[in-house]
């Protein structure tokens, strides 16, 4: 397993704009590309599913994976997860020297039997488990309104600071320009987790498996932003992680909007901030914002 | 079934810049949501796999889905795709009024042979096929470098245009932000082909299955442009419809960039044109790249 980072030979080409006296030029050098390998999670030996994903914070990763498809939902479910690589694995949960592409995780036994129910249904999911299904309560298996009862406000002048802080903390994609992040944030706007991925679901899964691992689901009174758009994926895995608020820098789904109104989840897109101002789109929830 | 676009109610809110005089305010409008909903597809009666999209040339999209996993590679191969929403079923190939969220597809007895083969593997891919193989050529089946003999030649200056085309073409994005889309290109820059999808891998299957339905596969001699950035699943699609150059606006992924060298695919990135000049980044096979 490599790093988080792949350098490359690349060939830039840059052409002149109308008008200018430039040559058009090709030049060799080094890039960073943002690495993307596969992911393999076994539970309990057997195989569960598998992702693309950057390499980094894999069991964190993986136990986010298993919450949000609600196998999970106490770091008790978890006795153990492991990175191995074929060969050899390591026993450590909180690994910063992680080794491999297979994440073997050991359940207890109600969450073995959730898993055991969950990969019949992924044959049925990941194959057909919502053909045919046209509403949102078919496809979904979230309690009503779960977070109706979260009470925390955040104000419109905090969440227009939020895709600053997160870029800032961000520490790869300045270099590559190729990886998502998703940012946790109290509601004074303070940065709890950012974590990034070539997948911004993956992302998501990185920052509720930290939570999990740290005893704090739910994680009621957080907005979580993510770059890029809003999927009904992500909603679904801020309900189940117990986020009020998600944030997105670019559109939601019509079905993330969807989701969001039944679950009781305040939805907002196109989120920009700046010196020249800022705005934003209020899907739903939107008495969690204070203008 | 819905359409590509929902309209929402959406709290628009604006927040003064420094030193701005105005006043912060929050407006109710209506605002347009790419359509994401489930699209189940099954194959001689069986479960096969779901994706989430946006609704619309599905037909294409269950065709290039099948020619992406290797299942389907000359149109003979497929008997017929029907779009089903449970009561009833349409038979028309090419369907302007899509009705349903199955689609079921008939093929030819070896197609149907690799189905099955593909639908074991599925429960191994999509639970652990990938596990503990760490390099490109264990998770990969193409054959080897299938895109060498390709001789195709694309100008930079051609390469610059495409995004603006690109962005021409699209129906939808500039009204909800919130959709990808693929083009497909001559050398000379004319646009064959444009499809939008919440999800860039289904624009591009729609494209591939547009493709394979036309009988033009393979698309030797052609450019795919992809809006956002290169995956190893794109690469990979865009392979097996034997397209020789693939364009992303912005970052590939590693595991994107080694798959394209080792297949002769030519990969760009970071495509970007306009009056002021273009530049892009050419990561594999800069030999079909002119400058």
């Amino acid at each position: 397993m490599g790093g988080r980072t792949t350098r490359r030979r690349v060939l830039k080409v840059t052409l002149p704009g109308e008008g200018q006296t430039s040559e058009a030029a090709a030049r060799e050098r080094a890039d960073l590309l943002a690495a993307e390998e596969p992911l393999g999670i076994r539970v309990d030996g057997e195989a569960l599913t598998m992702t693309m994903r950057t390499p980094g914070d894999d069991i964190e990763l993986t136990a986010g994976f298993l919450v949000g498809e609600a196998i999970v939902t106490r770091p008790e479910d978890v006795k153990e997860i492991k990175l191995c690589d074929g060969a050899s694995c390591r026993h450590e949960r909180h690994d910063d020297h992680e080794i491999g592409n297979i994440a073997d995780v050991t359940l207890t036994a109600s969450a073995t039997a959730l898993a055991s129910t969950k990969r019949r249904s992924f044959m049925t999911t990941s194959a057909c488990g919502v053909c045919g299904k046209t509403s949102v309560e078919d496809i979904c298996v979230l309690p009503h309104a779960p977070l109706a009862t979260d009470e925390t406000r955040f104000s419109a002048a905090m969440l227009a600071t939020l895709p600053t802080r997160l870029r800032e903390a961000q520490k790869i994609f300045a270099s590559t320009g190729g990886l998502h992040a998703a940012g946790l944030f109290t509601p004074a706007g303070d940065l709890l987790a950012v974590r990034e991925d070539v997948g911004r679901h993956n992302a998501v899964d990185k920052i509720v498996g930290w939570a999990l691992l740290q005893d704090r689901l739910p994680l009621r009174g957080s907005a979580l932003l993510v770059s890029g758009r809003a999927s009904f994926e992500l909603v679904q895995k801020a309900v189940l992680a117990g986020i009020p608020l998600l944030a997105a820098v670019s559109a939601p789904s019509s079905l993330a909007a969807e989701l969001a109104e039944e679950s009781g989840l305040t939805l907002v897109g196109f989120l920009r901030g700046g010196a020249n101002g800022a705005s934003m789109n209020v899907y739903t929830g939107a008495h969690r914002v204070l203008v």
